[in-house]
């Protein structure tokens, strides 16, 4: 059956105490699944969109955990590849609170996803009858065989006259700059639509900018993307923030309002953002995939989880408006 | 033994997700019992006053759970009959954050309070020895049925003599406003004290004002009640919000402070306040009503469930201005 | 995309006090969805069967929670229909311990899947390229409008020429017995494979016989069906059972051993059962049915929840005798 | 309004730690409440008898617990009385498991009801209306007062011709045998129906004999009490044990069945066998007494806390023997 | 092994009702430890420094849970001596929320600790090798033997030359100001460095002035301390509050910075800061002490439990101004 | 200061869903820490004997949760080395029941503790004043490296003259049993005493014998051993075992009683019986070795996590085989 949209990426096993203990208290840990690719097809899911998510999992309970979880989130998991060879990616969450940060102690290394290769998916296959594909820097950041699987996938996604968007998504955790910059830079040119911060651009590839159209433009110009879209955020506390959209295509410059949020859970506000992109460029509407976009995310910070749980009600209630009184 | 305060209406088991989940997550829910009349009740009897709430439960160990719980919290069950007929109200709670508000999905159909009828309760024998009788309009809510037994009570209640206090608590998923409007109407003639939103009297009488008194006096030339409270509001947010009391009777505008809350718990805050109200009308004591309902409307943010689970003590802290460091 | 079984029924929101709580006493409540064609249906997904549920659920977070967790299962949820005239079925479930039984209260009256009626489902479109269809006595039971689809279903069945598998399960607090016996005689008339206790087959239809084979032969006799299956029992304690499978066909029975059961979840072992029978039917061979079914329900005693959640690699640990000690 | 018994002691707040942790190691504390008339007055309020529970507790959030949940147990707590001058009981709960029994931390010394002395309690007025007292020897065991108020309230009830049952209910943690010998024997004048166990019968009085009838007749003669009853046990592990009651009366020896009982907390059997048989003396039917005692001891182990939260149905359902199959 | 800092005082158990419950409503208690002197040793082991906690203990679960836990957190229990003849001190802590404050029950009358008398520890040896000697006023308010065992504490430390800080911490629940402040103004001289609050200082010794500059000199001439700091803190709300440190010596005022706190637990805070404090006078570093106190205390809000779990890359950043964004 | 008993090996952190839940379906992980050396360490601690665990951790939240609850169990962590630049080992538990056997996820490849080699431990310091040393085959089975070390301790403990025991603990998970046979019998000839099951004896050396004894003589005779000891231990349950131990040295065959065993955690038995073992070693008693091993390992059995949390008296009841009654 084929599916709206493809993305392809790692997704973890998140493991978080509760109550704002610290790991080093824990006596229990909650158990979520994140992943910023599984992430936005969920977030498609969520708007009614049919999505696949492609990656590799290790054949035991873990790794059929994730793949369950997947696919109660609406995910399509049909094409996920399991193995003997490896391990399932983990991070451990631990939510701070002002003046202390979240902080993450990621546990990934080895995964059956840091292991993929190029021939381990049929691409052609995969991405037949899809209308949109999707990947972040993260995946290429795995390991240098998922960055040539990435490579190998955004080529085929082009031989097959797919759309792509990429989210920068640089993670110093996980790599350099320098090897950012130059990877990232090599795949930027199978990409339609960019997702980017002011920072990612300025670490990996020295690009700055008056503004962030400014800086869209130089994309533009240098990577021959079609147009570039981020995430603004201000963060006076750690559960408090204001989150919004902003994007810039064609000579235009798109902006969200700014979303006040009190946040439940900070992670996949961008990934949250993705799906709403991706959900309006497939209708060929950018305006509408900035402001689903920046009302997604900002409804993300509500939600327990990396997942965006979220209904299309929801999402339509932050767009008209409505206010905060309780239903009944 | 004859009780302060008598109450009638439904109390439905509620459903919550802990930590902020979602429904569609949901691995386990959160028990709690809530109804108007039963929350103030129970008000009342935190405040020393001997309060029996009058309903009907399924007799199976979810009504029982109900009753069991409402004497938990002080109130007398002993006029609560129980049916196998019907089953037990549910209601099931997500609690929100900004943007996105708190949610219900009601599960009350066919409940056995929403099948009562007159001559289901021997009202002359319950009103015997009380001092003041309140309901609300979910209850006239639930059924013709139930509108009609609320108005059997109302009118035994005016024969024995004994005051009464209706909270108007218009809910659009229970009723339409003309049917609100009309069978709330028709019952106010039995009506002492109204509880009542600007929102409410706009749409189930059409009366809008220039301000709270101006609206209360409309109530008081139309349906000849003697006051009128209110509650105010601001929501900027999901869990903090600011909240006080208003009042009108005989000429007289009555406002308690604001208070600002940080919300745990947003239901039943005007339950509360109804305790508070009716606290200072039996000692004849309108403004007493108004500053303690403000007073008790406001902790009841601060507590879970929809019971007004607080002190005496806590409530004269509040009125004395007592502030929030931790007394040790 | 075709499925290799199709099963129709209504599946329920299980709603269990934790550590042996009585339900009177709950503060918080364990979520579990459970129905017994779903049931089995997550059995043949666990096994590497396309399986395929057929179901009515309210538009509402708690239906949609009952098809994530079908799809979490393995289960496809594409013919679940959506309404938003009624409710989901929910069951509330108190274990016991001996002396004392476990208990259910059922509330699950008016619930989307029972107001089910002929029409609304595209049987032949969903029966495409399938190779089973099962169905329980309890869906026939949910009302009389489910008995006329489960008719329907069968009827269409029958025309595409696909064979089926009925489970009595007779319910005696969904119906009398008999109404439970005419209308699944009528019923039995398409079914060729007939799961079915002794004490059904005296409940429902009068039939008694000196042993599992007797009766066997009689429905066999009666109503056409190829072959009769069961469960065989000891219940010395609550948390200690013994359990294995019986079936009859063409002349012979078959028996698996007998399983010392160390129960953490006594609910849906029948519907395990019915999955391994299932698989072994897919294959040809009755024996490996009820081998595969006594294993499988054996293992089920062993989970939480209603649904069998176990490997292929651990039904086939108990067919071959390995014993329990951990591995490492 | 007057109850049918009236029961005197001490509550505690229970706290132990969940899934068989150790004190030592417990992150979390399961609260509950127990004192073995509570328990008792419990147990009789399921039965459909009216019963109040006669203590003293701090005028603290912990006094309140225990008196609001008497109430959610269905006892009256309208004879209690609050001080500000002493604390709330507690104890501390380890569950065991063979070969280590489960173990108790008693944190009771200079409770509220250790601190109790005559005149504190108007027994007059409580007992006017009543039909049975009831008392056990842990009250007498609190301090010199506690029993003082004791000897008060059973030369109260002497002089009101209310019938009474003492429970010896030896604590070696609280008090020697000598003083218990000497002050229960004092008390005993009063008792008309005893409970005691024969080792009990030896520790304190050194009454010895060949089986239960031999002691029980001794106690007739001794201390002029009526009637003896006792529980029969086998303790074979931790969570299995085998239970029953036995009795002894104008020279008959009334025996239950053995009861095999999966156990879910050990706490309250002899309290809730105290239910029972003062259910049947209150009916003059000593025989019920016994079988009911039998049942309803045996029914408690099968639920969590000290306080017998069983249903009269499920009293009959083990008295007539029904199974172990969940009923559906 | 030689300690690097020595403190001396009682830790108690505390039990609190998660989820904001009122301890009235609690099922389940959440088992943290908690005490001043403890609280600070921890910090200090957090540092780096090594720790070590004089306290008498009951030899049951509870003593060795509170020593388990001491260790846990760094802490050396080598000096703690067990004793048969005393309980263990306990609080309750309910959470409130505005404009509800946090509530204390405190449950530590007669505890093994409150029983304490000189003699019982050998002070020269517990100090040999140490390098600072911190206490309380809340020890010293336990009972005259406690104040009697500080005074031995502290004329041993100036004995053996080890410099002293002593945190005043009133306790108005514990003993009169009156008491207080004969028994803590007979104890500072042998101070060098005291910790106290402005409200402290008028209490107990009736010292007022302009600033805490002021009142930090009188303090010095009239008790011959070296420096005294305090607390700097604002409680606009419960969940919100702004908090620093101030100190004077020599002359000198010295302020941290101002930090906002979002508060997850609020106990400890002034302990953490003591930890900071020596932490920084170890260096001979006032200033150090001050801002690292404020650090320390800042982020002692975020963490759940009464012991400051924080690490030194956690202070570092706050001192270095990093901001809240998650680091990934 | 100088420890009785020193351990080496990994420690993991070990995460099982609670309630018997499959790992594919937890939304929670219990944590605890395990590992065969710090469980014995940690069992004489219990005892009264000073225990150090020496061990290699990453320098993360997740090392520091295994070191701070091994000093919380009473093991001293001073010799503990932390490392940047590897993982904390985890194992995935799953509770089985009959007839399904419990089973383990291993996820410890590439740990801080497979990582070590030698010259990390400076082992002379280490041995300094101690009496025993211990070690088990699972640390040599992490890598080569790590059997290195282990031999390079060896060494330096008969160097030393530290006597040591080894438990051979074959892990079929990490190594084969061709590899494990060549090191352990490499390192048998430091060993003066051998924990070892008959299973282990065949698979790694090929000793078969007619009984414990016979195969015992055999590893005395290869490799010079002075002392085996071994469990005995029947599986007819997974909850349900009987355990004892069996040992011989200089021709006498020693045999503790057998223990019938409510399992509440399976982990960590045979490590207990190492610690009443050593503990019996230690004074030179091998009889008492073995009894104190046999009723610490039963014990074991009813403790959750994999650490002995027991106390001597409990020991010591089980020994004088007091029952199983409650004491209070």
């Amino acid at each position: 059956m084929p599916h709206d949209v493809i993305t392809f990426g790692e997704a973890m096993i998140r493991l978080a105490p509760p109550h704002f203990q610290r790991l080093e208290q824990a006596r229990s840990l909650d158990v979520e699944i994140g992943g910023a690719e599984l992430n936005t097809a969920a977030g498609l899911a969520r708007l009614g969109r049919s999505a696949a998510w492609v990656s590799r999992l290790p054949d035991n309970p873990l790794g059929k955990l994730v793949a369950n979880r997947a696919r109660e989130a609406g995910v399509s998991d049909e094409h996920v590849v399991y193995t003997d060879d490896s391990r399932c990616g983990l991070y451990f969450l631990e939510f701070g609170a002002a003046p202390r940060a979240s902080g993450i102690v990621y546990d990934r290394r080895d995964s059956a996803a840091a292991r993929v290769s190029p021939g381990v998916f049929d691409w052609p296959a995969i991405f037949r009858g899809a209308r949109w594909f999707h990947v972040t820097g993260i995946t290429a950041a795995l390991s240098p065989g998922a960055a040539d699987t990435v490579r190998e996938a955004l080529a085929a996604a082009h031989e097959a006259g797919l759309p792509t968007s990429i989210d920068l998504n640089y993670r110093s955790k996980l790599w350099s700059k320098e090897d950012a910059g130059r990877v990232m830079g090599d795949l930027l040119k199978y990409c339609r639509v960019l997702v980017a911060s002011e920072g990612d651009a300025d670490q990996l590839f020295g690009i700055t900018g008056t503004d962030f159209a400014d800086v869209a433009r130089q994309f533009i110009d240098r990577f021959g993307v079609r147009a570039v879209v981020g995430v603004k955020r201000e963060t006076p506390l750690v559960w408090r923030n204001r989150f919004g959209a902003v994007g810039y295509t064609e000579g235009r410059f798109v902006e969200s309002p700014w979303y006040e949020v009190e946040i439940v859970d900070r992670l996949g506000a961008g990934d949250a953002l993705a799906s709403g992109l991706i959900h309006g460029l497939l209708d060929g509407d950018f305006e509408k995939g900035i402001t689903y976009g920046a009302a997604m995310g900002a409804l993300k910070h509500t939600i327990p989880g990396d997942i965006p749980w979220m209904t299309k009600e929801e999402i339509e209630a932050v767009l008209a408006g409505h206010g905060l009184r309780i239903r009944r």
